[in-house]
This record gives structure tokens, sequence and C-alpha cells, in this order.
């Protein structure tokens, strides 16, 4: 008998027949004798739904309020699974992030995990009841309510698994594990049976939909394996799909795990900044009192002593950071701003690089050879990124992928 | 400056565009310096939508979890509303039942308000803000999210009223006041200025369906004038539609102030019943553990040494009490149990009527001319109420309703 925290997306409980078939396989796990905490999101379209509503009626709607009416999302789908697992004979009880007491930050909209008190689902547990618990969602110190921001069910999972210390965080999804790249966009992308969670962070940040970064970062931390399968396959035995878990023994080879890509950011550019100590931060720190995230950053001096500054952020905050750097590069002097969000980053993911600096030189070699210009590098010890124009993603995914020959389990050499 | 409780029921928000319209109106009354607390439905058809979606799983629901669904119907107005406020220029918070702590006991589907914690609200009307608040639910003392029931909106509104010693508890509806009955059956139905609370109760109970009876019991309890209006039309003096208060002087007339009408009961009797003390307790007892609601009550004693006793329920629980009766009917050796659910009730409503005891019988006489036969008849200080046939419903009313002359504002001679 486990512990097991299983979370399921929105597509997963996307309409009546799909929380039955939910509950039918929670049923299935729950007569081996697991116990089992279940982590929902809205159903699909819900959340979409709801925010057409407040920005019909405010724009942007009031934060605190928007996570008043956005939680009300999953409150709706705890309550029917809880009753579809009543249906299959199964003991379930249901509770909202606030009646778990999952504690966060005041950030409405994108808050972060402070604490959950595990003493209500303990108590429902040792009842033999099967837990239903609202993803996405939190009340601060106050008790307002607050929501964990894009893809927060899969954290609320994982946060719970680590309370509880469960055997396995489960995250059932609409895809059967993490794959080399987007099969969408490379036919001959493989399925991993195995990734670690460094590996995980960067393909997850990088774009791979699969999981959500914070949800792999809460993972990690607290070594809680975390294994994505489908919802709609039989896999009773959740064995399948692709753990994601610390490193182990015979991981060290010279191993590319996958192809990341990330269509939804920006990048911008303050051109000729006078080159002094502290320019950075003078750029950086309006931006991120903006409360605007920075990913990419890239600094080349020029000749003329100034230098440029570049760094990439969300789509979503292109015209706000725009409008910042107006300012700021008027501040300091700079000649002038370049935005631009037709590009795409594109990036080698994997363990083995670290100690196999060849593979940089292996990549922008293949880049060349199809004539794709790279705009930015950025590199770390298990990734390499390229910043390329938006018309090469296709093209520089397939080229990678087929030139690092992911398409078979087969080791890097050099 | 005065504290006023507004409350707008589903049809008042039932769209974005109503929502708005709301926060227009409230923001007049604020711009008056009026202190405002708001209580808000479900938009309607959201509680029939999330009912369907919990009957298509569990038929019935379990009714913990139906709290937890049918909750979120509020809890996505109060959001609104607030944004719509802010909008508006006007201050506004939301709080669910949860959040103001609306304490109830545990009876989920039909909760009763325990206590009201008014500190959060306070606190909010002291920042000068507009308090939004989700009518219809609240929670147990562990947690468990509770609904009100039917109408339950109102209760909260006067509840809330009470708590924070307001000085008028508003409810603004789909009609402009309180009629002598309804006008989709008697088009000459005249609105009433003021009705006391005993009245108000039997009109409420007996199927006018302007308000909750236990909000009137509420507001008569702890004295809180109560106001219905209508939320479509300008009255932004919120001196308009009718208002519920005690009995003032020159209100002492043989007055009645309308006919009300019940078409949701039905009538079970259990005939030939051994007539011995003891034997109500013994019918009504297993009614009462199965928490079926009972109205009307009689007990005809026959010529045999038996006994026929007949009750009202509500048509809802019409089977089950059926179920519940053949076996107590078995266990007193009854002869056997007869049921009807195509009845009516129709009630004469006034407070005038308490002294005046020739009215009963210029009722019956109305009937009698009309050829109606009359199946039951019950009566308190202020009411009397017979039970017909349904299809007398129109032509009992109308009788009623013109030989008692109410269509003008006359009283009553004997």
């Amino acid at each position: 008998m486990a512990l097991i925290v299983q979370k399921y997306g929105g597509t997963s409980v996307g309409s009546v027949e799909r929380i039955e078939h939910v509950a039918k396989k929670i049923a299935t796990f729950r007569a081996r004798g697991h116990q089992i905490v279940v982590v929902v999101s809205a159903m699909s379209g819900e959340t979409t739904r709801l925010t057409e509503l407040a920005t019909a009626i405010q724009t942007p709607p009031d934060c605190r309020e928007l996570d008043v009416l956005l939680s009300t999302g999953e409150q709706v789908t705890i309550a029917l699974l809880a009753m579809a697992l009543q249906k299959q004979g199964v003991a379930a009880r249901s509770f909202t992030g606030a009646q778990v007491r999952i504690l966060t930050d005041a950030t409405h909209g994108k808050a972060r995990i402070v604490d959950i008190d595990k003493q209500r689902v303990s108590e429902a547990l040792a009842a033999n009841e099967v837990v239903v618990v609202a993803g996405f969602q939190g009340v601060d110190e106050h008790g307002n309510i607050t929501t964990l921001g894009r893809g927060g069910s899969d954290t609320t999972a994982v946060a719970l698994a680590a309370a509880l210390k469960a055997e396995e965080c489960q995250i059932y999804t609409d895809v059967d594990g993490v794959y080399t790249t987007d099969p969408r966009i490379e036919p001959n992308a493989r399925r991993l049976d195995r990734i670690t969670f460094e590996e995980m962070l960067e393909m997850a940040s990088l774009g791979s939909k699969v999981l959500q970064i914070r949800a792999v970062e809460f993972a990690g931390k607290y070594n809680v394996p975390l294994r994505v399968l489908s919802s709609f396959e039989e896999n009773v035995d959740g064995q399948t799909g692709t753990l994601i878990s610390y490193e182990e023994d015979g991981m060290e080879q010279a191993r590319i795990s996958g192809i990341a890509f990330n269509k939804d950011e920006a990048k911008v550019t303050v051109l000729g900044v006078p080159d002094h100590p502290g320019v950075a931060h003078q750029i950086l720190g309006p931006v991120g009192e903006a409360n605007i995230e920075v990913d990419m950053i890239i600094q080349n001096v020029g000749a003329d002593g100034t230098t440029d500054f570049t760094f990439t952020v969300h789509r979503t905050d292109f015209q706000r950071t725009q409008v910042v750097l107006e300012q700021v590069a008027k501040d300091l002097g700079a000649r002038e701003v370049n935005a631009d969000d037709k590009i795409v980053k594109i990036s080698l993911v994997g363990v083995g690089m670290r100690s196999h600096a060849g593979i940089a030189s292996q990549m922008f070699e293949i880049l060349a050879n199809e004539g794709i210009n790279i705009r930015m590098i950025s590199t770390s010890e298990i990734k390499i990124s390229v910043v390329v124009d938006e018309k090469y993603l296709e093209l520089g995914v397939r080229a990678l992928h087929s030139g690092f020959g992911l398409e078979q389990s087969i080791e890097v050499s050099q």
C-alpha cells in the first residue's frame, strides 16, 4: 500500500464522461489498496470562459477578484469528481485550496505556496477516503483566495506529495510522457522513459508544455518522484509514461535528452548604453519592479565604449517592457531601444553535455548548414539555447533532432 | 449616511450587462454617502447548469459535494460585481460565505445561519469599500461549505443587515414589490406599499415567490425593515416598492392584504387509523425523521372509532412521504394511504382578519358560488387557507381577489 498523488489536467476532466472515466481509473488504483490524493484542474474551456466574463467587465480585471472568479473552475471539478468516485463505490471528499489550507503569499495570479496544513487531508485519508483537492489555488494569510498561475495544478500536486511524503506524484495529461521534442513538429520524436529533474526543468521552462516549471522545481527540491502519464491510455500499473527523478548511475553518458523550444518570448535590446559598472542593474531593476520576468540576458561590449544589452521576456509582457525601457534608455543616455517579438528560442537539453563541450559547436554547425542565422546564444551546464527568427522554428528543431540522432535511443559520440 | 444592505437576485445579475447596471445603481447610492453591503445570487441559469452537471454524474448528488459545486455560482457573481464596481470608480471587495464567516449548521442544502462574524465586513466598510457578499452559502464549524437552500440569498442579506444593524435591507428582484396576488393570474393585482412581517410570512410561505420565508422570519426577529424593489426600474431614492415592517398605528382595520397560493404541495391521507392518543406523533414522527417538512395538518374523527389523518408536503417529497407512510400505516393497522399531488392551496392573508371571523364564511361562499369544492381548510390568526383541486387555481384566486375588492385600496366591511 502506497500513498500516491495523482493530478488530472483540464482536458482529462473536460466533460462529465471524462470525469467518470477518471473516477474509474482512480477506483482501479484504489482497489489495489493505495491511498490516493487527486488534484484536478478546471474543466477545459472553463478558465477561458471565466476570464472572458471578467474582461468583458474590467480590463485588466482586478487581480484579487480575478482569483475569486477563476478559483471556482477547480471547485466545480472537485465536487463532480468526488460525486463520480462515490458513484463508483469509492468514498471521496473534496477540498478547495482554502479548505486544505494551502497557504500562499499574496501575489494574486501567480502566488507561491508557503505551507500546506496536511491535517485535514490526513484525517480524510485515515478515514479511507480518496481526497480530491482543487489545484491552482490557495489562500493568503488573510484568507484571500489566490491562484498559482498557469499550470499551477501541477505545483499543487507536487506540493501535496511533498507535504504528505507520497511515494510518487503522477501527472495525468493528454500526452503519454516527455518526448525528445514536440511530435507535432518532428514526427520522429521519441518518448523518454526517464529524465532528470534538471533536464525536465530545462525542457519545461523552454516550452515543452508537459509540466509546469515550478512543479518540477518543487519535486526536485523535495525529491518527489514525478511521473507523466496519459489519462486516456490504459496504464493502470502506473509504470508507463516518463519518470522524472534524480540522476542515477548509468545516466552519466554524453546524452542529449531532447530539443525544447519556446515561441512565447520576445527580445528587447537597449543599444548604445554607456558602459560603466552597474548598468545591468540600472536596466533590469525597473523591469523587475514592474514584475516582468526576464529569461535570457546577454551583454555585448561595443567598440565605442558603449554596450548593447539584450534580454528576452514573455510576449505578454512585451509592450510593458518597451514602455519601461524607453524611460530607462532616456535616463541612461542610451542610443535606442530595439524590440522584436518574431523570434523563437530552441534549446538542446541533456545532462550529458556538461562535460562534452563539443556539442555546442556541433549544434551551431547543424544550424549553419540549414542557413539559420543565430541571434542570441545562452548556455548552462545542461542546455544550449539559441534565439533564431521565428520562421526557422520547424526547420531548426528537425535538423537538430535528426542531427543528434534523437529518433533512436543512442548515445552521442564526439 | 446610513448602512444599507442590498440584495440582487439571479435575474438582476443574469448577464455582464445586468451586473454593470447593478454596479451603476450601487454607485449612485454610494455617491449619496451610504455605506453599502451587497448580497448577490448566482447568475440566472447557473445553478440549474451546475445541478445538471451533478445529476448527470450522481443521482441524487452527494449533498456535501453538491454544496461545494453550487456555491461556485455566487462566487462568480461577487467577483464580477466587485470588478464592475471598481470600473465605476467605487472601491469594492468580494467575500464568499466562508470568508465573511457565515457560520451555519451542517445541514447541507438547507443549512441555517448560526452566527456571522462581522469583523471582516466591518473592516472593509471602514476602509470605505462596498462589500460584496455571496448569498446562499456559509460554512459549518468544520469548514465544510454549506448552502442555505432555495432563496437563501435573501436570508444572507437579512442576517447581515441584522448583524451589522443596518438601517434597511433592500431586496432587489424582477418584480417591483409585493402584490395582492400573482399578477400573472389576476391582472388587477395591486402593489402593496406596506405589509407586516406576519402577513409577508404568510404570503411568502404560501407561494408568492417574492421573498424567502426564512429571510422574513429573520427580519421580523431582529426587526430589520425589509424593502422589496425592482432592480430594473429607476428607483434610486430607494423609497418605492413594498416596505415590510412591524404593524403601525392605522393598520388595525379589518384588512385583507392579499391572496397567496402554492402549487408545490401534495396531499397525503392515512385513512382508518385506530383513534387513540399519540397517533399524530406516531404518523408524523417517521415523516420528520425522514427530513420531510409538513405544512397543513388535519385530523378528522370518523364514526367507527378510527380517524383520518391528512397533511400536505412539498411535491418533491411526495414519493418519499408515500414510502414512509405505507410502513407507518402497516405498523398502526390503518386501512390505507391516499395521496394526491394535483392540488393547490389558496390563502387569504391579512392582519385585519384576526378579529373579524366573518371573513372565513365570506371566503367559503365566494368559492362555493364558483362551484369550487374545498378539500382541506386551515386557519391562523392572519390567514385562511383552503386546499382545492389544482384546476381551480386561477378561478379561485380571481374570484377571491375580486370578491374581497383587492383591486382597489379599500377596507373590508362585514
